[in-house]
């Protein structure tokens, strides 16, 4: 949890519950602007500060976006604080009130000799060390798209300073068809993933909406979803990205999240707004 | 939407954003209490009436539970006012103001150019009318799990007055496994299906969790989510559960929502913290 507080430059602010954090680069998207991975890393990592517990699940939804620099004021509660579970509420706000995201969520204690198991079924990849650093999820959308365009990911610019994402090499799906994504990611320090940073990791299911319509689209996020298994000590996880469908310009999806040894970290949905680029006014096509 | 506030008996409550409903027996649990399925129906409904959008995603957060007959104050909130999407909230509270329900969500115009696409696959299953009525989900579980009882849903407590249930022979699974079940369910009136009333029948995720672990067991529903797809008049829905995993007694997993004819209606996830039922004690057993 220590690194997580580290990495999301999550301080307390006094009363008990309240944190605050400063949209640095590396917490934000390409043009600076708060990124929702950071929205959703904050409140996982300020529901198991103020509970003691772990993270179970969370849901965030982006309410505004908070510009580079801005400091964020965090306020965790328990609702429903449970011997063995607390349900938890975490609202981020700009320095007028003004809320950036709300955020439901749940920490507990695991049994250990509690129901477990795991139901889904990992695609057959290359390891991380045999992928290709290709230019990420935006990268493998372009091609699908026929989009012959060199666009390497900048790696000096938001969360790709701190991310490192490869291509793998697919050799078999359960569950194949168009919208399925798969990319290993890692901290580019090295530091195992905890359930924060799966979180902020996970935030790219627009991308494999995109794929699915065959199409050069972003997404406006309206929430990330997050629900957190068995904790794996793992460097990279293997984003495993399965759109589900898209309608009237609004996408859904889901990412499970595979530590290198096949464990299922986690399950991520998401829904956003979609938007088609206008590719004669891409950045490579201007003069 | 008015056959839904006429299903959950939600009226207006004087001021913009305020309704009222009851705990009504058929919107309760087997024991009476607030049912799962009516909070997140109520959340959706309330935040369609209060945007005059149609609904997109939503989550509901179990607070705590409300007894038989509880009038529940709803208050519906726009946080964000797009011109598209608002960004919305919904909170249920008995009359002393204590919350027993917290939902965040998302209603929109879809675009009827916009992009579209459905990613996922339907199970190939019998029709309805070929189907069993042989007692619903709790019954598939246990026949899962090895327990020769015959144990008849009753038909007159609780969401069972409205929803009827039918078990079909699934002869192809896109992602088999154990944890899946699938299950036809349809207002017992006929009326198709709206947004709400997809949220109300897809809380029962716990039992494919507990049909993945291969035991009998119940869930105290952490929250529902659902996200929403294209609309396709259906009075039966095919509920696809996919238990993703658990862990400590935690369980996590998904229900794709089908229509009669094969549209992904919606997809759902959810969170519980599960119960394995001491079978000595079960109701067939005492003397």
């Amino acid at each position: 949890m220590s690194s997580d507080r580290e990495f999301l430059g999550l301080t307390p602010a006094g009363t008990p519950g309240h944190y605050r954090f400063t949209v640095e680069n590396h917490l934000a998207r390409l043009d600076g602007r708060l990124y929702g991975g950071t929205a959703i890393a904050v409140s996982i990592a300020a529901s198991e500060l103020v509970s003691d517990r772990a993270a179970l699940w969370m849901t965030t939804q982006f309410v505004s976006t908070a510009p580079a620099e801005e400091e964020i004021r965090v306020h965790a509660e328990v609702l429903a604080p449970g011997r063995r579970t607390n349900q938890v509420r975490v609202t981020g706000s700009d320095a007028d009130g003004q809320v950036m995201f709300a955020s439901l969520g749940a920490t507990g204690h695991r049994r250990d000799d509690g129901l477990a198991g795991t139901f889904e079924h990992p695609p057959e990849v290359s390891t991380p060390d045999r992928s290709e650093p290709r230019g990420g999820p935006f990268a493998a959308m372009l091609r699908n798209a026929g989009v012959e365009a060199e666009v390497p990911m900048p790696r000096d610019v938001g969360f790709n300073r701190v991310v490192e994402f490869r291509e793998p090499a697919v050799t078999s799906h359960p569950d194949p068809g168009p919208g399925r994504v798969c990319m290993w990611a890692r901290r580019r320090d090295g530091a195992p993933v905890t359930p924060a940073i799966l979180a902020f990791i996970a935030d790219m299911v627009p991308l494999s909406v995109a794929h699915g319509c065959g199409v050069v689209a972003g997404g406006i996020s309206l929430d990330n979803t997050i629900r957190i298994g068995s904790a794996d000590p793992s460097e990279w996880v293997l984003v495993d990205l399965r759109a589900h469908l898209a309608t009237g310009d609004y996408g859904h999806g889901a990412a499970h999240l595979w530590s290198e040894s096949g464990a299922l970290l986690a399950t991520a949905s998401q829904s956003a707004s979609m938007i088609r680029f206008d590719l004669d006014d891409a950045p490579w096509n201007r003069s």
